[in-house]
This record gives structure tokens, sequence and C-alpha cells, in this order.
């Protein structure tokens, strides 16, 4: 799948080095699927980021949730908080859609988990969203157990970025916005390591949009005339985002590093307003829990804490690179009320912008 | 509706006084639904708790969220605890049937709303469970749509507790659990105000009951066989419990209140297992926030906090009597696997118990 | 040290056995020492726990803390949260005299660094404290860099209950209190570990102690008269509880555990009221972080999320075993006002007393 | 006091207005002191925010407080969290003075309150710390009483900038840092309110500084040659961030506004390393809690959470400026082991700087 991103119009986010697809899927064994869903008023869907290879359930993953802005209805939280696993894929999709989705990744996972032989009495479903009411008629919820099954069946390690899947319908920085992805690289004891960060971005006002720090919203805001476009006056809508890791990380580790991408949100220039569920999920592949094992103590890593400043700047690098993918690859949708959401590529591609 | 309830026992729990109906109900404004599902292996069910007249989209309330042990599914603390308002009714159901319910109150919801004109693009259903597996064959999820509205448009001042509504297929104390509500009084400025609880019980180990200090497990365990019963060894399920009060507190105030129910639940006697999901949720009718005002700056009250000792008893002592109140008024029911849940009452009613 | 406890008085407190010391310093390398001021209307002092062999600062320990309710001054948590480390001994003392214990505790650490050829230009002091000031005359701060010192230079395996170090001038349940410990032991994977707790109390009022789930103070309350006695009305002060252990746990799992102290809390009657500052500071003696290690990634172990019951009951046990051992082992003191603070010990001397 | 500011090289920083010191004094009773402590290696000091008329500890301020990065050894935060209110003026001094410094505050608030013929047996001084000890021998801990009680003494509403008081040796981005200030402006029901921020500084990696989204730090390591400066390579250190405001808001509407400031430090271009203590400490001179009123229900206002963006956008823009205040107006410095940390004013007086 080859999409213009980022990188593609000059733009070097941060310092460190990217993995090979720049994206989340660069994490050995992490996979990501869409189902998108466009039917006349219908413009949403579903994403999914599955951890690894196996059953989550019967061996589930070091995770860890932060809320950097609370106005969200991401379901699973709670348990992830106290017990520092995550045992599903974590799906993505609108936010009046995720009482369905929860429902059909019970059933999947009551369904996988019966092939291995095995009942399921408790699962706790991990389902992030973002409303994307201005472009997809969202009281119909029309993301059930066939949009869930179909894009659980697709994960791959490349994927599509931008107006798809969870990213359909959404809105950022006035622009259409989407699901965005990208990677950074780090070595531990001459180990090389990855973090990846996957986006749903909905958040923003026009006028606060930064690229590597320079005014990209205002240059917008004098080229567009207001009354034709949805360029939003206010920061709206939200942010989710996914982050992935191999780093042997503890639950407070990892709850650190997940953190700084608040930091890389902020790089693309918002405040993080009053309206926008802003939710960081975080797993490591390393670390696993098994509960079929016998021990009772189980051998686990760490890193070393002095070493982590490295997973904080990749994290900020990440989501900042993740957040501008997923704009500049999605293409522009007209809103439900006629609004333009323009594509921020559009821009990008004009001689001299932000020159 | 008429049920032995532990104060008709004689067992008085602690200091304050109850309000007229002993239950949440007590709290002006607050009703309570059931729908209670049996039909072959289905022993489950819904429950609601409305928090006042009018639609708390436009009007909401006031409330907090504590997650005592987050074992567990609840959805809707994210929002909650960032913005400190409830708006929608609360519903109680089994955990793998959380996503339907919450897709139910979604539909609920913009039903309501449209019927004043309005449009609902966002709402945060709130929905907490317990793991009724042991009775009830939970893979089917079978609380929906129906089941929901019934229960919605059932609500009443008066309800029956025990095994009904959400409390239909739960365990407590290896014996049988279910819904259990109580209530306290309190006077500030000379004017009467209440705190009301209701439980969702499916928690602790037999031998770890206590009654007013006693310890009624170890008895129970005297009088009945290991073999053909399911008094648990271990601290299994969960305990939701939800809060109201017209107190006029604010937000944090309240979440200091609702904290106090664990005290409840450790009157009782369990030490609130690993696997235990415990979570408080509290609303106040006071100090409502009204989304068509326009006022940008509005008034609000708070209690003094060095009154605040008498509500943290109030919520102790109501924890502790619904807990109570859920187990003796629930008839014994069989488990999916032949064991017998029996009732407290039984015990109760044998001379001499406890003495 | 042979002081009665209230295992003395036939009382067993839960179903885990004890270490051989039934006190915190069961757990490897756990030493506590005690100074004690007695003069004119001081009556004070300061309890210092040290986690074990070597310097805390050089070779940290996993620790965690916890915040029941927040009335009170303890400083350090803020870091702890955020680390998962503790790096000097935990000191108690009267909560105008945090300032000072923790200016002394720095000094200290820097000494001792210093003696390894370290230095140290920045030091997270730990020290918790509960209100004395109905016995001590609070104002005047005599807890200061020699009795920090004397104390830390005293630290044992063995040590004093009851009036003694920061217990000595505390009240609890209305009667005297002071500093109680207790410890629990438990098997994994066939070693057996160990869970200790030492309190320092000075909260609850008397109607509410409860021994066993019997209710002492009421009975107390029966035998007193009221006018000659400090049996507080209302349930003030506070109680400070440090829990230590061999178990290898994550941060996350300890913080889990030393909740449960709570549990113990509540079973000795008291509802934590408004005034009372319950904190809960948990370290493990396993996974100790050297900070002269050169890995990047450390091994660490975790116990079984599973099996983490047995030490939810181990320090529930543990901790209201230690209440009421800080009770009975304090002997009768005199308020400023005159008031008499009795010792438990009396009423558990008389025939009959809870039969 | 005139010092040349950021704004006055040019530089607008966010859209709001500034109040008419563009400081924290802005806010109606808020007044800010210094001691600076110069003397052969000795560069450090202490800064108090008193804020408003009267003793705070008899009418206490709604305070909230929140822990950005918690590698910092700030006292009070425990009480704030719990109970919502400041009760003494807040203290900034280096990282090893906590103890002391808050031990003087304890002296100076038992002073303050036996004027009024009040005594104080428990009160939560509220200490916050940056570490100098890259410029100031820290061990030596020489801010102590008599540097506490003549900060307090000479409070204004008018206050130097730069490197004086606890700012006397910070560092900010490998730079000299110090204490800024700034202040915005918002309108609510046509009455014009403020927040205003204070900052101690002592963060950041030097390529990280951004000034107005531009790369400064980047152009400042063209200009000097790394091996005679003090241009830190790590993000090391920490900041103190101090919001006040008039608003009538709650203490959760306050936390929410005072995690706003992250925005402003992560838009000088800060990722907040793992070594930074970050701590955000914001109260409101409105609803405050009159200790000795008799009322049970007590009168308060919040402003409507659809308002709360401005406050966002006040708090995020003032937290940056006043951090840029904190460098500009800091002169250059010597470390203990000859470094130069020198003034940002000298790069942004040079002609071309960040065109």
């Amino acid at each position: 799948m080859k999409q213009k991103r980022i990188s593609d119009y000059g733009y070097r986010i941060g310092h460190h080095e990217s993995g090979p697809r720049n994206k989340i899927t660069d994490v050995p064994g992490v996979r990501v699927g869409h189902t998108t869903v466009e039917d006349g008023n219908q413009h949403t869907g579903v994403t999914v980021i599955v951890p690894g290879e196996g059953n989550p359930f019967l061996k589930k993953y070091l995770a860890s949730a932060y809320v950097h802005n609370g106005f969200g209805k991401t379901c699973g939280l709670v348990q992830i908080q106290e017990l520092g696993t995550l045992e599903t894929p974590i799906a993505l999709t609108n936010t009046l859609n995720v009482g369905k989705v929860a429902d059909a990744m019970i059933s999947w996972m009551i369904q996988q988990t019966k092939k291995e032989g095995e009942d399921v009495f408790s699962i706790n479903p991990v389902v992030g969203e973002c409303n994307d009411s201005r472009i997809n008629e969202i009281g119909n919820r029309v993301v059930g157990e066939k949009e869930l099954y179909q894009a659980l069946e697709q994960v791959d390690t490349d994927f599509a970025e931008g107006a798809v899947g969870a990213g359909t319908g959404t809105i950022c920085y006035g622009l259409k916005g989407g699901i965005g992805s990208s990677s950074r690289t780090l070595v531990l004891d001459g180990k090389t390591y990855t973090i990846g960060v996957l986006v749903q971005s909905n958040f923003g006002a026009t006028r606060d949009l930064k690229i590597s720090g320079k005014p990209a919203g205002e240059r917008i805001l004098e080229q567009i005339r207001k009354e034709e476009c949805g360029s939003s006056a206010e920061d709206r809508g939200s942010i989710m985002t996914v982050l992935a890791t191999d780093l042997p990380v503890s639950e407070r580790q990892l709850y650190r590093i997940i953190r700084r991408c608040g930091v890389g949100i902020a790089r693309t220039g918002a405040y993080t307003g009053h309206g926008s569920g802003e939710i960081m999920i975080g797993f490591t592949t390393a670390n696993r829990v098994d509960t079929k094992s016998t021990c009772e103590v189980e051998a686990c890593a760490r890193i070393k804490e002095e070493k982590i400043n490295e997973a904080f700047e990749a994290a900020a690098e990440a989501a900042e690179e993740a957040i501008l993918n997923s704009m500049v690859t999605a293409k522009e949708k007209r809103g439900l009320d006629g609004a333009r959401y323009r594509s921020l590529a559009e821009f990008l591609e004009k001689p001299g912008f932000l020159e």
C-alpha cells in the first residue's frame, strides 16, 4: 500500500529513527485491519489493532491506559488499570458504536477461545472512539459484528491510513482526519526495540495546527474562505492513541511512556480542549502473562529507568508523526451539512506553503 | 412490595436513621426498575436507577465514580471522572451484556431526547455489571433493548430486592445474592437529607460473612455439607454500588462519600478479592447542570467539610445494610452445575442462629 | 522484648500464619528503631523502618503508596508513585515535625552515601505522621536530627510496641494508641514469603471499636464515666501503615496489596473519618533497583495475579492485628487537658469482657 | 521593576489578552516575594506566593494539584488532593531545602494565627522545589526560617523575574532559568477574570527549545561551542508551576485547568523527561472556605463547563510565556564546574536570530 505521507513532503519529525514501515506494525506481531462503511450518509467504520500472534485472552499482554482528557466513552480501561493486562484486540470506532462493537468483540473472543477448547465467562473488550457525527449519521450505529469480524479477519502488517476504518468520518484541525501511524526504534543492551503508535485523529482547531512548529493552520486560514469550509473555530472532537512496543517494561513504565503521546499531540498545536476525549492505551509484547502457566512466581524484565527518556522521545515523536500522517493521507470529504473537510495534502502540495 | 429484610430479623445496622422506605428511592426523584430474565438456563436481567425527573442528558447530575477494585467491565466511568456528571440512567446487568445494554441505553436516550426536539450525537451510557455465570448461561447475552426499555418503563419508588433484575443470577458469600438497598438520613442547617444505596451483590467467601460483626459465615459452614452446596472457598465475583443523595455536595465531596461504601462492604466480612469488580457510582440531585442555561457562571452549594462525617457513616451503614438486604430477600437458586445457592433467610429463620 | 499482645489475650486475628516474631521485622532485612521524647508536656517521638541492608539510595526498593484518606502531611509520596521506588528509610513522627525529620533524613542519607564515596544531590525522604496534639505539645516540634539519628542507629529486628517512638502521644478509639506490628506468611512455588505491617495508630471513635467483630467499644463505654475520660465522640486522627514484604511483586501488585490494609482498619471498626490521614506505604525487598548496574534491561519477577488473594488476606489480617497490638501494648496516658487515655489492656484483663 | 521580557522582543505568545502586569499578581490579592541567597558557592533562594489577604488557614482557598511527572519532592499535595484546599502560602525552593522551608512555614503559620487568637495543631505547608545543584552547593541547605520569613514579609504585586529567589540557581534548556510569570484575562457573563501563572524553570535540553514554534535551541547550538558551555544534552531538572485565578471554579474544574500548563511546557519544546518533577498547583480566590462560618451548607459557584476552553487556552499560554520570561530575564551564571549558563536574552538580542 503506497500512500504519500508527511515524510514524503520533506518533513522529518523528531530525532529518532523509524522502523522499516514507519507504522505501529513495525512492532513484531502487531497487525492492523479496517472495515470502512461508506453508504449514503454513513461514513464510518472500525479499525482493529491485534497485539500479536495467539489468543490474547489465554496469553495476555502487559498494558496500561492513560486518560489525558476524559470527555470520551472508551470502554475497558478500568480493568487495564487494575490488572495491567490487555486480553482482546483493541477496536476503534465512532462514539455511539462502542456498545455494539464491544458486544461483537465479546462474540469474537468467545468464538476464538472455544476453538482452543476453552470457555469464556468474563472478557474485557477494549473499544475506543471518536465522534464522527459531522460527516457520518452517527445515530444509526452501522458498525456491528459483521464489520468487526471483517476487520479482524483482514489484519495485516501493512494497512491503509487516512479516511479508512474508524477514521472514515473524522475531522482534524478542521481538515479531514483519520487513521495514522508511525514508529521509532531504540537500542538497549545492543538490541533494537520498536515503539509504534496508531491514532484516530478527530481534534483541534484549524488555527492551531503546527507542522514541525510552523503555523500551518494560520497559513491555511489565509487560503480558504471561511464560509465554504468546515474549519473549526473551536477545538472539538477527540484523539485515540494506541501505542505498541516490544520493550520489556513494567506497567508503570508503560504508563509513563504513553503519557508522552500527549507531548506529540501538543506539538501539532492543540491544547486538548474540553470536549476532547484523549485516551492513550499501550501494550508491550514482552512480559506476557500466560494464564496456563503453573508457576506462581514468573520472570519478567524491565528497562533501566534512566534509559526511559529515549522511549519518551520516541512516543512523542511517533504520536506527532502519526497525527500528521493521518491528515496527509486522508482525502477531502463533505460534511452532512455541506462543509468541506479538505485534505492537508492539498496545502502541502502548494509550492511555498510554510516557507 | 413487602419482603422480609435484615431489620425484620432484628438486626440494626449502624447508628443513623433510615428513610421511610429504607431504600435508595428515599432520595426524592430516584426510581428503580427491573427486568428479570428466567428462561431455561438463563437467570439474569437488568436493573436501572433513574436519577430523577426530566431528561438527564439535558439537565445533568453531579456525579462521581470510584474503583475500589477494578476487575470489572463497567462502562462510562472515564467521562464521569473528567466532567463530574451523569447524563443517563444507570443500568446494572451481567458481565457479558454490558455492550448490548450500553447500546440499548444509547437508543433510549436518543429517543427520549428527540421527544424534546433535541438530537443526541454523543452520550455516555453508564452500565455496571456482575458475573452471574455460575447460575446463568452468560455467553448468550440475553439482555437487550427490549429488556432495558421494559425496566426503564417500569421504574418506581417501590421495587423488589433479591434475585431480581441484575441480581437474578448473582451469588454472595456462597449464598444467593441479588439486588439490595438501604438509606440513611441526616440533618444539615435544620433540613433533612437522604443518602440511599443500591447494590448488586456477587462477592465474598462464605466463611468470611459477618452480620453485625457476628461470624455468620462460620456458623453456616457448620450447618451445611460442603459437597452439596455452592459455598465458595474463595472470594470471587463483584459488587456494584450505586449511591444517590440530595445533599448539596461537590464532585470531590461525593467522591469521598462513595468511597465509604467500601467500609460497608468490609463490615460484611470480605477483603475485596482479586477477582472482584468493586465499583461505586454516586450522584446528587442537588447542583444539577442545566445544559440550556445561558449563565456562564452558575450557583451551586456544598456541605461544610467538617460535617461530612455523617455522610460517611451514612454511606457505610447503607451499603452494609443493602448487601444484607440483597441476601436475605434472595431466594435459593441452583447453579448450572447443580450447586445450591441458598438464601441467607433460611439460616436467619433458624432459632438460635448467631446467638 | 516481651510485651503482652492481642494474641496473648486469646484473640486470633484471621486465618494465615504469622512469622516467628509476628512483626514487620519477620521480613528478612527489615529493622525498626524508636526515639521516644518524654519531657514535661512533650510526649512524642520518631519511629524508623529500615527496609534492608545496604544503602537504599544506591540500591533502591520497589515501593508503592496509597492514600486511603488524604487529610495528612506525609511527604515523599509523589516520587514513590511516579518511580515506584523507595530510596530512604521510612520515618514516622508527629504532624508538625515532618519538615524537621525530612530535613534530618536528608542529612543522614548524605552522610551515609558519602561513606561509600558517592554524593547526593537529590533524595526523596519519606516521612509519615499522626497528630499527637491531645497528649503532646505539638507546636514545639521537639523531634529533630538528634532524635532521628538515634532511632536509625538503634534499629533492630526486635522492637517495642505501644506508646513509644512516633506512637508516644497517639490516641486510638479514645484509648491510648501507639506503634503496633504483625506479620503473615504465605507459600508460593514451595517457598515461604512474609508480609509484615507496622502501624502508628491514632484514629477511631471509642464506640466503633471492634475486636474480632465483637463490640469492644460499646462495652468500654458502659464501663467508664464519660466525664473523666478522653474517649472520643468522633473519629479523629489518623493511621500510618507501612507494609514490608519479600514477595517478588510489581509496583502495581504491591499497590493492590497495600490497599487491603484498609480492610484491616475497617475490621477494627472505624469508617475512616474526614479528619483521618490514612496512608499506606509498601515496599518489597525483592526486585531491587541497583543504580550501579550497567544493564539496560533488568530481570525481575512477579507473582501470578491469581495468587495475590493470599497476599490480600495477609495484608488485611496483619493490619488489623497490628492496630490491636498497638493499643494493647500502650500504657495509659493523660492528655494535656487532663483526659485519661486508657490502655485497651485494662479492659481485656477484666474477666468476662466481650463474652 | 522593569525587566525586558519576551514580549519586549516582539514575541506574542498565544491569542488571549494579558492582565496589566502580565504576572500572576494580576489576580487580585495575589502577591509574590523572594529571598535570594548569593554567597560563595550558594546561589539559591526561596520564592513565596501569597494567595490573598487574610490568614489562609482560617479562610482557605479552593485548590488543586496535578503531577505531570513525579520525579520531585514537593510536599503538601496529599491534602490538597483530598480536601481541595490550600491553607498556607506556597513556597518554592531547592530540592534539599524542602524540609527546612516546610518547617519554617509551619512556624510562620503558627505565629500568624496566634495573632488572631487561634492555635494551630495541624497545618499543611505546600513547598515545591527544583534541583539547582549544578550552580548551587545544594547539600548545605542554606534556605531556612530567616529566608522564608523575609520573603513572606516582602511580598508585593510587583516582583522580579529571572535568577532570583527559588530561581537563582536553576537552568532551563541548558541556559539560565529562573522565576517567570505571565497572565491572561477572560470574560464571563460580562465580568473580567484573570489566570496568572508563575514558574520556577529548571528543565529541558537545549536542542529542544522552541520560541513560538521556532527552533531556538538548534540556532543556539550553532552559535556556541559545546565544550565551554553547560547546554544540556539531556532533558534534566524540573519545573514547578503555580496557577492563580479569581474564576469561580470547582476543584475539578481547577484540576482540568492546571493540567493545561503542561501544554504550555510542551510548546517550549520539552518532552517532560524522566528526571523532571513537573508539578502544577492551582488555587482560586473565589469560593473560599471560611472555617469560622457556622453554615452547614455553603454557597459557591462554578463556570459553565462549555466555557472552560478559554481558561484552558489561557493556562497554556500563560505557562508558555512564563517559562520564556523566566529565561529571558535571567542573567548568565557559572556552574560549580565552570560551565556557562547563558541568558536567552543574549541570543534574542542578536540581529536575525530566529528569522
